[in-house]
């Protein structure tokens, strides 16, 4: 079986470099929220007026302090009252403390950050977008970031090194900082080609004591875009990318993926629906992709990246959903990590399959209605035309009457690699997806039973 | 904070006994379809004419062979085309070879079996119920099975002795046999009072390498009672209890629960919405429930049973979303483990909770139309109303700012019981709800990840 990645061919390059797109000046310093000493508050700056800015939040009903404000800042810079997208001036992070399940006190202390914020850089504090990840109940040390944020204010650099300092800043446990970033061609009014940077820095999904494995994304690009368009083109990439993304099927109080795009490379505006937009969203969509499988393989204790890629389901919601059971199931990623090229888990997780919420099939481009009626329903699979590859090796096909015989010791030895790709072509329809995750290990179990509380 | 479990008061006492009803008998054997040499065949047989029988089956799309010829057989006994319900005369299971994704000829296989048995006992073959958990993906050894039926057969008893013999011969890495009883009242037709007998034996949800966790659960009694009554009471008995088992969240091809009532007591028969079907359907859910709690504590690796018990909530749909999420959580799992009185991943778990299917909604009690609205969505919470306890100890109040002081330690050896009753108080209604889980391990781990394919 031969099954291609879903759009392989038509994703841009991503390289994992940290990019500091046109328009932006970025930077990070150790303030001591970590007990560790390192760094932990970064600031990403628009140089030239507010960007237009985009958000992907959390479902969590207890959505902490940092989501809410931003929710708020941007609904009150446009006319989305979701807080999907606005006009933004500046991201501030803070790692160590997720500032959640503190109550009216913790958004208190959030705004107060905004203030301090908008008190060093000249800003509105409504511009203002808010990021924090670490323990959940304690509160922030307000006078350590607030030397944090001075601190940062004063070493913001228009450059590569800025944005790696971010990076750095943003991570918890994170074993690697995560970057990647990308360029596409825009025209520009006068029809010359202009090179538009797409780059992203995040954490996740590493855990920090005794938080939950949070995941914050940062895009920035120097494209010109409208914020609702930019809306449209982030949700579905999400939900293709970070929608699918799986360590151990939690969602966190802190999750956000915020993109923000400055204008100021030269290129022509990109309208909705245009080619450039197209290509605009495929680029967001690879960062978005790259950035979600560098944190899936950094899953905490995890010690290989699983990538599960569906064909030939009926649409790709349902591809997804294959694709989201397969890497979020116990035993598979128990298996993984055992190399055991194990079809029957896979099989059985694939059975399990139910397609995503209303709220992200509409995200990922299905219209209300068509996303009301697939939201939540069983994927449809038929066991006599499922065909399944590990690591390359067929080892199912429903075809021919299930089990295929297969060189276990070969498939076992192409497990040991750092990347399994288990792929299901499900024979029913078109419909693609991918699912990204990582092995369930004895390492995730010792860390996460430590008392830490 | 005291949350009473719900219907604490009104649940009939159940004893860890088996206790065979009347007109059953029951027995197992070993046939050689475990490796171990260990029972591996059961039979359980109406003995005076077939007996009114209604059954939930898993809601996975690769439903084994017992599941499908369970179903068509229900199905060709009663005018319910979903199989839910009809008449039965025997049960039998093979442990070892669950019999799944071996196509056309593991159905073959398993029609065979079933004529094995009705040419043993010389009933219908229409009238046999199937169960089949262990290795997927391999034949069953039909030689072995019927030398296996044959002993049985030849050793079938009306006594308590034959029913722990079938639920020893249901185990697969079970640690302990599971078996419950529990007894009720009703009336003769003459007025007088009859003693009945509710008793369940079970397997699951331990692993049989390299299968899945599969839950195979039946329960007998003596009542009267037609069989779509029967399985107007299984079902909203199941929704509250195996529907709220959590082992480690993957639904296996082969879940059965069997409910098969003989009607020889001499009570009258139990009509719909009765007091005595209120009684039964008590009865039933008292049994169902010990079940599942021995099913979640002898999960693959687990150390102890987590309970989580919800009040206050809108309604008890959502309590029972919130409960089931909690005890599914990965990270409350670890930290069970660990005895760490970690409220922030509970919050945090219960933030992600969603009702379950319309299918689960409907068996509960719901009508269509209100299933299909509360379907699959989130829970209500309001993070200012949520009250925490953990092992008796109040640790968060929303009303009052959030994470309370209380004595870590005392709670830690709280902690270290054999039960974890975890409590949560939405404050915002009447539902309630439990979930039934287990700690996550190192053992978890290792004994899945090992080589077995």
């Amino acid at each position: 079986m031969a099954i291609t990645s879903p759009a392989a061919t038509a994703r841009p390059t991503v390289e994992r470099r940290a990019v500091l797109p046109a328009g932006f000046q970025a930077g990070g310093a150790a303030a001591g929220i970590k007990a560790s000493g390192r760094p932990d508050v970064a600031l990403i700056v628009a140089t030239s007026g507010p960007a237009a800015a985009a958000a992907v939040f959390t479902p969590n009903a207890f959505a902490a302090a940092p989501v809410r404000l931003s929710r708020a800042n941007l609904a009150a810079t446009s006319d989305n009252s979701r807080g999907g997208f606005g006009f933004a001036s500046a991201v501030v992070s803070t790692s160590g403390c997720a500032n959640a399940a503190t109550g009216a006190a913790g958004e208190a202390d959030q705004a107060e950050v905004g203030r301090l914020v908008a008190r060093q850089l000249g800003i509105d504090e409504t511009r203002i977008l808010h990021l924090s990840t670490g323990i959940i109940g304690s509160r922030l040390p307000l006078d350590r970031v607030g030397a944090g944020i001075a601190a940062v204010a004063g070493q913001l650099a228009a450059e590569d090194a800025g944005l790696a300092a971010a990076a750095e800043a943003l991570r918890t446990t994170d074993s690697v900082v995560k970057v990647a970033t990308t360029s596409i061609e825009l025209p520009a009014d006068d029809g010359q080609s202009i090179t538009i940077t797409v780059s992203g820095i995040a954490k996740g999904v590493g855990m920090i004591h005794p938080s939950m494995a949070t995941m914050l994304s940062v895009v920035l690009t120097d494209a010109s875009v409208a914020p609702e368009v930019l809306w449209d083109l982030l949700r579905p990439a999400a939900a293709r990318t970070w929608d699918q993304l799986s360590v151990d099927g939690d969602t966190s109080t802190n999750d956000t993926v915020f993109v923000l795009a400055s204008g100021v490379a030269g290129a022509a505006p990109v309208a909705a629906g245009s080619g450039g937009a197209a290509l605009l969203g495929a680029a967001i969509e690879a960062v978005a992709r790259d950035l979600a499988r560098q944190q899936a393989a950094d899953g905490e204790g995890a010690t290989i990246l699983i990538t599960c890629v569906v064909t030939g389901a009926v649409d790709d919601a349902d591809a997804r959903a294959v694709a989201r059971a397969v890497v979020s199931s116990s035993l598979v990623k128990s298996a993984a990590h055992g190399k055991d090229p194990n079809w029957g888990r896979i099989a059985g997780a694939a059975g399990n399959a139910v397609t995503a919420s209303q709220a992200v099939l509409e995200a990922a481009g299905l219209s209300r209605d068509e996303a009301s009626a697939r939201a939540s329903s069983p994927a449809t699979i038929d066991p006599d035309r499922l065909r399944i590859s590990i690591a390359g090796h067929p080892v199912f096909d429903g075809g021919k009457g299930g089990p295929l015989s297969f060189d276990r010791a070969a498939a076992r030895a192409s497990m040991e690699a750092a990347e399994l790709v288990i792929e299901l072509d499900l024979g029913l329809g078109d419909g693609t997806g991918e699912g990204f995750g990582c092995d369930l290990t004895e390492a995730y179990v010792i860390e996460n039973s430590e008392y830490t509380t």
